[in-house]
């Protein structure tokens, strides 16, 4: 009993068990891994499931709000969740380059993936459409960056054509692996409620996420007893809802950059988690998300405005929500990705130019 | 025998045991904290500790090097370790604002942490002197930012007699919370690797982070038994060497901003520290420095200019190195902190302008 004792106290306190190897080791049990597959990894994943008092508040009627900060990955955003399967699965099979075409984030994580595990990495963005901060990532990471006078779905056009005819992996969403390595965010927010939310909110692009975090739920509810399944709430900007309308919006236009799709690659499979879930899709407008991305940012959690649409989209729904739910918001994006958005998008009192006395600053400070 | 099969089965697969709950309330033990202390968290800390097969390669002779990515805290820098701290505190003396002077790192923390506690952040920066991802942050996050016609040291002066005249928390590493906070980064590297690295590695500004680490090991191992300590080896650079040169400099200059201090506050610890570890100081020029930030992003880490002194520190002693050391270089912050520098250091092929034709593309790839 002595030692049982010790197990069950180190049990209790000691929060890191062991070094987070990444989520492929983590829950390979789940993934379609085998002792063969060389794993690429930045030991990503274990990202904080952080409790937001404010946006609980604001909910109310003894909501609990908590907000999965994906932004915290190796690369800034949940694709790096996808990425490490992705290229380990391309390494797997004797690639040796990968391409993309992207706005951003896809881009960052493939080429750090890529260039980690040995591969080169190629990445088409269209003309002038790509926040600094993401640009900044692919050119450190070892990208070639082709930037093309085309839009993403051109981009996306090539790439595929591309891939089919040349030994280049395809690392986009369609590449099946992402969503595979997408779904263990599910695993950890089960993992750290000991439940799976009552709702799941979740900004929706090309709904790949949407569809992981379905997929997770559902896989871990097989071996988890009584795991009670979440509503799936996704989100679109209103600029960019080709899901909410079912359409295909040619021309999308919004502020969250990392959800300005018009014709979502998993369109069939997210109507699917929809019915499923007994969930619902809605629009945000930009004004909404970036209303929520500064009501985040004031509880400390800065993320891009693409992962606020969450938030945003939450909030509409304060009086549908029952008594002392508890709900998961996924941030996707780190807000450090755009800083210009920020950089326009604030409420701070920004004094400049002012004489260095202490006389001067304590009469700022009203003292 | 049953239960106990089950729980060391739990030990052995499950990483992810409970909820990370931020630093303070996993080693709260170690910390300066009562029940009745207002935790003010981010769930910081538990950042990756991450194999650099790249870098262990360079080095040679059976070497492993690992990098503790601390960029992966919730505002982006090691910052928030000392800030849960800091703020946490204040709030439970009944302080209503903070204040500090900063070039960025500590403006974002101390700007998150204080209005996720409901705490008035004035954050004193020197015009002209701060990059833009880090401004963008405080500017999000709430501080209430006034720009100075002085430098950092001017700045810093104002914050010092203004904090003790009136009722306003002095954030600054002055504070004595920031490096308990701080310690905690050494306890998670030993919890990861089950022993403490033979040499640590880790860029010096104030040199409050190597007093803090050195805290850390220390205390740990009082409790665990035949810890052994590590070497630390404080690197600066070499137009902002003050600690190694032991001189007061009066302009320092160097491409890595968080770590261009001329007078550090910490000056006589980090020689204690030099001391008991039978360490050593040693300068490392820009150009070292950019080469070290391109090698880590080629292994997929996007680390801040500063924070890659580190590393170009161990290449230069690869000569030093006992066969089989394991060795840990900090990473201090994030690279999304300042796009710029990637922008304009890096060895991309960027391309720009194609026609987007698949022709044309395959032809770039070279199929």
């Amino acid at each position: 009993m002595v030692l049982l004792d010790k197990i069950k106290n180190k049990l209790r306190f000691n929060y890191r068990k062991k070094r987070w190897p990444g989520l492929i080791e983590a829950y390979k049990q789940y993934l379609p891994v085998t002792k063969k597959t060389p794993i690429i990894s930045l030991n990503e994943g274990n990202t904080p499931l952080i409790l937001s008092e404010l946006i609980s508040n604001l909910i109310g009627n003894g909501t609990k709000v908590f907000l999965k900060y994906d932004g915290l990955n190796p690369t800034g955003s949940f694709k790096d969740r996808g990425m490490t399967m992705a290229i380990s699965k391309a390494k797997e099979e004797g690639r040796e380059a990968v391409i993309c075409a992207s706005t951003g984030n896809t881009s960052a994580a493939a080429a750090a993936y890529a260039s980690r595990g040995g591969l080169k990495p190629y990445v088409l963005i269209p003309e002038g459409f790509v926040a600094q901060g993401k640009l900044a990532q692919a050119l450190m990471y070892g990208a070639e960056i082709i930037s093309i006078n085309g839009n993403f779905d051109k981009a996306l056009e090539i790439v595929r054509d591309l891939s089919s005819e040349h030994p280049v992996e395809l690392v986009n969403s369609v590449n099946p692996y992402r969503i595979q390595g997408q779904k263990t965010a599910a695993f950890e927010i089960v993992d750290d409620l000991g439940y799976a939310p009552d709702w799941l909110c979740i900004p929706m692009g090309n709904a790949g996420n949407i569809t992981a975090y379905w997929m997770g739920f559902k896989e871990y509810s097989k071996i988890k007893k009584n795991l009670k399944l979440p509503i799936m709430m996704g989100f679109q900007s209103e600029g960019s809802a080709p899901l909410v309308k079912n359409i295909i919006v040619k021309d999308p236009e919004t502020i969250a950059t990392a959800i300005r799709i018009g014709n979502p690659v998993n369109r069939e499979k997210a109507k699917k988690v929809r019915k499923e879930s007994k969930g619902d899709f809605q629009s945000v407008t930009d004004k909404e998300i970036i209303d929520a991305y500064k009501i985040l940012a004031k509880e400390g959690v800065f993320c891009e405005p693409a992962s606020a649409a969450s938030v945003a989209g939450l909030i509409k729904n304060k009086n549908r929500i029952q008594k002392e739910s508890t709900i998961v918001c996924v941030l996707t994006g780190n807000g450090l990705k755009d800083p210009d958005c920020a950089i326009k998008n604030n409420d701070a009192i920004f004094r400049k130019n002012i004489e260095p006395s202490l006389k001067n600053i304590t009469k700022i400070l009203g003292y």
